[in-house]
């Protein structure tokens, strides 16, 4: 976000309409065997023409350079001037800039640089001027202004729709001549464009894509090729669309010949260098995390993806779990700006968000999960409206009670589970979903000063609440029941509900220690199987403050797939299962994505219930540090905040914090009393103690772990 | 439209992308002396992504050909094929094809042709397909399918988005050198592009367009002009974007040398031909006929446009006169639904059409108009949803008594006038034009079966009419009065909603009769001044028999613009004007549009009500013909139906009449006992006769007129 009256020019935009431009190319690049595959959910468009706006003071006369993606026309207080200039002389004074753009392919941007005048977020834009006459010929405009868009296109000639990520060359590390042709192994899971240069020859090339060394020598079942129409090569480079791959096998006929083949390694950390930190005394830990930051930066493109080769759509349920991870790994804001606003879309809504049910809801708790961590409330203001849009769907589709219940045409989704869960009739889990839905509007209403509305989904959330916890909550079994189907309750326990009662902290003190005991760790509850919902069930046992299982269950888990040799985290993963086993999904060998951002959640995990650092007031004004071992001898690591860290480190004695910027407590409880560098340690029972950090001091506790 | 199950193979797109498309190019085209000049309301884009399919049977394996404007993906019967393949051969046997097709630049379109196979309207489309997995991992569809869109495309080289409209050359008829430079005359108002070919010299080339000399000839004032960048031509070729004209101006360096200038003249009637024709004995209004209706195909583009100079927006007010017009002229229904669609847009719905809540409430009315003149369901049925969603629209802005009340941003124009005229409140003009949407809104639910939003209509409508009655009628002064406005009834009386309460059908017997006296031939009451509503006017002055009144208003309103050397029909004529006066308006002297749609209306007043012919049942499956000499001696005629045209010729003892389709009554006064060449003449009294008839017999009768 650049900040209010900067003094460089940056191109602007309709707010929102890069990313769904954007997002169009980028859900449309999705291949399967060689056909495009676009979604099936309605994709939306930028506006065609938008007004730009801004009132300036001049001292003196100013020229100014005019770039814009569109034909335009500039009026200046009310004038309309000559053709499309680059160029313009601005009078000294008072004045009002108006620009209108046209641009049907890409979204209108415009860049204005002068000495003082430049286009950024201070300007403002519309889609609608509005303008009308009133009954004595005075004309009015009474078109909905707002705050222009923009990123980092900081040059006249960086233009939006030229964007790409940027690349860097990656070599093969082997080769193999096999039946099926030249195999090459590039070391690891990778992203981007295949290169072959100099080819010469006639015929047909065809370029087998794995992420296995078996799926790159199956053609006839691998998830991604390329075959070029037969054509003759003259020392022809030939650079391919960009596939998910640790392998290719090229067959070529045997009298082709390629002078190198190599491939653009398509970077995503464009805005950020990596920030977050861990590292400890378990060397499997380190390289869990180490695999789980390698394979969240390649899920985090130009959107936050769920799955680098197969899927490669923008998908709210995953999109959610790498915010989370983003904010203890990059602090990559924009990316979870570009992907809340891309998967938002526009108005009319005509479906919910990935036609899931569960996915909106989801969307509506990243908007207030990215306020905390960020505090941007510029953000909220802008996706502010488009949530109200959103909301109103989703209240003309409730029941008679005002509850969420799957029409004929949603799609319940919960999770992916082994066992028979009906979907239909009033899920407990999705209620639980909605009222965190309900609560996120009202805080963004208060955010945005509509305090009214806040009001109403303050009490909308409450009731909801207690209506599902009165026809759920079944005192004798501990536990929140599964659905309501016309009218029979249906007394299925499973985890969902239950995790999610104690994460959204809708669960009381009594309601999560029954939960615990009689569903958490009940071997009688179905287990759930995807990282997915492991990921929430993991947070739901750090909150229980299980550390030492989840720290066990990590090593399990995720160091069952680097003992299978995993270069990145997989999109489910079965111990039970053997050799190629693992990488079939869908019904399809080769169907699992072994690089998927849900399976990165440790690093979450870890920088959350270990590292122990959370905002308590929006943008870490205020922070809570909880650091816990579990079952480890030290850890040091940091935590990004909004420009800068929280530094940690910690063994049984000691512990260390540092914060850049802001302040809060530390939290952490000692078996004899502690010490401090600095501030004042106050016990606050039970072996706790709480000591208030200032930023930019490095404070040392001495303490003894429990 | 194409007929149902067509043998032959058609591009099509999703029903409504291409126009809107097409109306952002035409109304982005509009220039203001070299500066580009956007609507100033929103505009919508095509849906980017769009899935397109059809169940087919073929008895043998078939290869089709297929071409899209986009990148697309093929399934069969569910499973991708590979690639975006040219050429397919389909298996014998039951198949669902899909084609998905993306577009951010144009809109999405798909020509397949093979033997049984081709792409027209009885394919289906959708913006989402909107798969969802169900409990029991089965995918299902639940997306919206509509029947493609389709227009004239009907080759595979003839892609939707190279679409213009043809041209012809026309030669300047006389030129002369002048101070501002080379003067050229086209003999009459034109449209096109101007060529200039074999340029040779170097400097500045300016040119200067007049739909008047004095416009031409005035660089400073004129409202549309080209001036090129200082440049270096050798023999270099020209063609300048699409101007209005009569004149132009081309101010070049005394060292130029251009070999010829010319223009391509744009030609509107590219579906049809002229079909309409009216000839009496009155040889001015013959003219006027003629002129009338090259004012129309001027106006008649992409779009029925307003005025062909300075507007060249749609404009919903001014479009309805031009369809009316347009049925009886060249009954051009394709660009009829063009312009309806245009107008409409997408939803969301921000603000009322052209901003202006009177336009709204036209643009309703001329859904039904043109079912009731083309009996054409399936547009209304296309057209529906975004009539229910516009009406959403506007009911959510009505005051509590659910009558149409401006809000601050609309826009409530009702007509340009000299007198005082408020225009807040509620006005009685506005509510009886609701009445009239409800009433189209009812028409329209019929025609789709949803009876319970017709009802739910029809009562709205009757129940506004009667508050309207209510508060508006004045017995005293025979008149529904002007508005009420913050509880205070404004009592002035203006023509606009008496004339609207006769020519809607909603004054009763008696209200008409006083109406007629009271304001209709009141000079107290303020007069009409815009041939906008001097259409109107007119008409209503028919509808109450008054047609010699009007033939000689029409020959002294348009005969006197003939007099100042009309070549088309303008803006606005006051006759009190001379000279240059006559070119000005809005405070610009050449302000005024020379060619304006609703400067034709003779061509709707002849047609309806002196030829006298009019649609019973929707598309003339019943007409009625009610010919009216007023003072002539003589006319004849056709009207255009669908698939043929009426013919009328009438003088003072004979009357002939000859449909091509359709039947329904003759209606005709005579004092003698009137005789028929076939057929049942019934009196129906006061001289009084009716005869029916049978469509492709030429009926004869003699009469003695009155």
């Amino acid at each position: 976000m650049r900040e209010k009256g900067s003094q460089h020019s940056t191109w602007i935009w309709y707010p929102g309409d890069f990313e769904i431009w954007l997002g169009n190319r980028f859900n449309n690049r999705r291949t399967e065997r060689g056909a495009m595959f676009p979604p099936f959910w309605k994709q939306d468009s930028h506006w065609p023409t938008v007004l730009f706006t801004k009132t300036i003071h001049l001292d003196e006369p100013e020229t100014i350079a005019i770039a814009t993606e569109g034909c335009f026309s500039l009026k200046i207080d009310g004038q309309l001037q000559f053709g499309m200039p680059s160029e313009y002389t601005v009078a000294a004074g008072d004045h009002l800039l108006e620009l209108k753009v046209w641009n049907q392919a890409s979204p209108p941007a415009l860049y204005i640089s002068g000495n003082t005048i430049h286009t950024d977020n201070t300007w403002l834009c519309t889609f609608e001027d509005k303008i009308w006459i009133d009954e004595n010929g005075v004309a009015h405009g009474s078109g909905v202004y707002v705050p222009a868009g923009c990123w980092d296109f900081n040059t006249i000639g960086s233009k939006p729709s030229d964007f790409h990520l940027p690349c860097c060359r990656r070599e093969p590390v082997a080769s193999e001549k096999t039946d099926k042709g030249l195999l090459l192994d590039f070391g690891c899971e990778t992203f981007g464009y295949v290169l072959l240069e100099g080819i010469n020859g006639e015929g047909e090339i065809s370029l087998y894509y794995g992420e296995s060394r078996e799926e790159a020598l199956d053609p006839l079942h691998c998830e991604t090729l390329d075959i070029m129409p037969p054509a003759t090569y003259h020392g022809t480079n030939l650079r391919f669309d960009s596939k998910a791959f640790r392998y290719i096998c090229l067959d070529i006929p045997p009298t082709f010949t390629v002078q190198h083949i190599g491939m653009d390694y398509e970077e995503s950390n464009i805005m950020n260098c990596d920030r977050g930190e861990f590292l400890c005394n378990d060397k499997l830990l380190n390289r869990i995390w180490e695999v789980c930051a390698y394979t969240l930066d390649l899920t985090t493109r130009e959107f936050f993806m769920d799955g680098i080769k197969r899927d490669r759509w923008t998908w709210s349920g995953d999109a959610i779990q790498s915010y989370q991870m983003n904010y203890y790994h990059r602090f990559d804001s924009e990316c979870v700006k570009r992907t809340i606003r891309q998967l938002r879309g526009k108005d009319p809504v005509t479906a919910h968000i990935n036609t899931i049910m569960d996915y909106t809801f989801y969307w509506f708790k990243s908007v207030t999960d990215y306020y905390q961590y960020t505090g941007d409330a510029a953000f909220v203001r802008e996706i502010y409206p488009r949530m109200l849009t959103l909301m109103d769907y989703c209240l003309g589709r409730t029941n008679a009670e005002g509850m969420a219940e799957g029409q004929p045409d949603d799609w319940i989704f919960v999770d992916w589970v082994d066992f028979p869960m009906h979907k239909r009739g009033i899920l407990c889990f999705e209620q639980i979903l909605f009222c965190k839905a309900l609560e996120s509007m009202a805080c963004c209403a208060r955010i945005c000063d509509d305090i009214p509305t806040a009001e109403r989904f303050e009490e909308k959330s409450k009731d909801l609440f207690e209506k599902t916890r009165r026809l759920f909550w079944d005192e004798s079994r501990g536990a929140f029941l599964h659905s309501l189907e016309d009218g029979q309750l249906n007394g299925m326990v499973t985890k969902f509900p239950n995790m999610f009662a104690i994460i959204y902290g809708y669960a009381n003190e009594h309601e999560k220690a029954t939960i615990k005991q009689q569903v958490m760790l009940n071997d009688d509850v179905p287990p759930i199987t995807t990282p997915y919902m492991r990921y929430y069930e993991l947070e739901a046992l750090c909150m229980m403050g299980m550390q030492q299982k989840v720290l066990q269950e990590i090593r399990d888990y995720w160091g069952g797939m680097l003992r299978e040799g995993a270069t990145s985290f997989w999109e489910k993963y079965n111990p039970q299962e053997r050799g190629t086993e693992h990488l079939a999904m869908y019904g399809r060998p080769y169907g699992k994505s072994l690089c998927h951002a849900w399976g990165a959640s440790p690093l979450y995990l870890l920088g959350k219930y270990f590292l122990g650092v959370r905002p308590v007031k929006p943008g870490y004004k205020e922070f809570e540090i909880r650091p816990v071992l579990g079952d480890l001898r030290w850890m040091v690591g940091s935590v990004p905040i909004p420009h800068g860290e929280i530094q940690i480190s910690m063994n049984t004695s000691t512990i260390k914090v540092k914060a850049s910027h802001g302040h809060g407590y530390l939290y952490f409880s000692s078996t004899s009393i502690p010490q401090a560098s600095f501030g004042q340690l106050e016990p606050i029972g039970e072996n706790k103690y709480r000591l208030w950090i200032e930023d930019k001091e490095e404070y040392v506790i001495k303490y003894t772990n429990l």
